[in-house]
């Protein structure tokens, strides 16, 4: 397939190279930076722009991999109708393309890209939505850059990737407090970096019901009442360890 | 040296082989539970026992991998003075041993352990504390089993222990939240097994506080508004999605 992608950011610069990768082309880079449009289109060896004006009108697809906020300007900016459209969000509805664009579809990989680090596609659930039948044949055919495609409409959508929030951002942010903690004492986010790993890697075999361990999963009230004491200088964490520990025993009741 | 295993739960069956594996005898494993002991001991070709009175008394090691509250009640049954003692705990302060046993340390091993799991140990921090230099040495003997030692006292531990909490259990709990909410939509936590995993990943080589990404990152009202309404019928989610957006909010300031 003739591929525009459009935008030049993280994912942009994953995709493009794995869809290349996978026999397709990509007929140009469009960003409003000039300058990243160009690097990515260096890389894929092909033509960039940074005006919606010089795009090609022929491609068979055209990715949109944009902020959500900037989507609804880009479509109402692009004066031709392409062959199918279909934007990388998981929380902008299929409805942002009204009834302006027949061939329009979601094409949502569930992963969070970084500028430094490779991922592989193959791993990658890419979760499809689209107008018709045709486009779906055309998504998945671009999808089969992953091994595991899940096509699924706007609401279904959106609540999966409420849920890549709570696993991911939510996460991170815990490490992130972790980490001021430790520097409290001195002490490096290296030691517990195993422990982040080996907690991840657990629930790749695992339901992470079954994996739940630590005081507030055994009703050791002694341990949990000497950390909210650790913390009580510290608000944001201590709200934090109530709700989550108060969460955990509720969902697995009193030990008896 | 000659390590007497105190405990046979999921860290002696960990500890052991590893402590053996690097040039230890093994002398006997104990448990309360008498199939337990049995079991490890014979995965490591010693003696065991499942009781405190049977225990050899000239080892040069006794290593407690008990459950926190159990520890006091087993040194008080223990009639004679080990040559060294130490228990493997992140949040029982050293004093436990009292006055008693003079040569007593802590060996805290900062990981999670899992029946089915191999671990490697040369990865895992230990964190070691002792009563005086001779037992320093005799643990950092032990301790070799990992390439990362680090000498600290109770009062520091009992903070990095809350601080393993807060990157273990605590995620295991949103993984556990979110898998229910995909169940919801009979999805599987299949989709997203990966983000987790590379979630984890990227904090292995950078400061999670640089790797924070999502809506209450990007200040993305129009998603965190939509989110919630998603979760206006489960407020144990919507609470912690609350507590949790705010604090990301809050560590990284208004976007301007």
């Amino acid at each position: 397939m003739k591929i525009v992608l459009i935008g030049a950011g993280n994912l942009a610069g994953h995709l493009g190279p794995a869809l290349k990768k996978n026999g397709h082309s990509i007929e140009m880079v469009y960003s409003r930076s000039k300058g990243s449009a160009k690097k990515l289109a260096a890389n894929l060896k092909c033509a960039f722009t940074s005006k919606v004006t010089d795009l090609p009108t022929e491609a068979d697809l055209y990715l949109l991999a944009l902020p959500d906020h900037v989507i609804p300007g880009f479509l109402k900016e692009l004066s031709f109708i392409p062959a199918c459209i279909a934007h990388t969000s998981g929380s902008v509805e299929l409805s942002v393309f009204r009834t302006r664009f027949k061939n329009c579809g979601v094409f949502y990989p569930l992963q969070t890209f970084s500028k430094n680090r490779k991922v592989d596609f193959k791993n990658i659930p890419i979760c499809l939505e689209a107008s018709n039948p045709k486009t779906l044949a055309l998504l998945k055919k671009a999808a089969a850059i992953s091994k595991n495609v899940v096509r699924m409409n706007s609401a279904k959508r959106k609540k999966v990737h409420l849920t890549a929030v709570i696993v991911n951002n939510f996460p991170n942010l815990l490490f992130s407090l972790a980490d001021d903690l430790l520097k409290e004492e001195k002490l490096n986010l290296d030691l517990l970096r195993p422990l982040i790993l080996e907690t991840a890697l657990k629930v790749q075999n695992n339901p992470p019901f079954q994996m739940q361990t630590g005081p507030a999963r055994r009703g050791d009230a002694e341990t949990l009442k000497s950390h909210r004491k650790l913390l009580s200088d510290n608000k944001t964490v201590k709200d934090i360890y109530n709700l989550l520990s108060k969460t955990i025993e509720n969902k697995y009741g009193p030990l008896l």
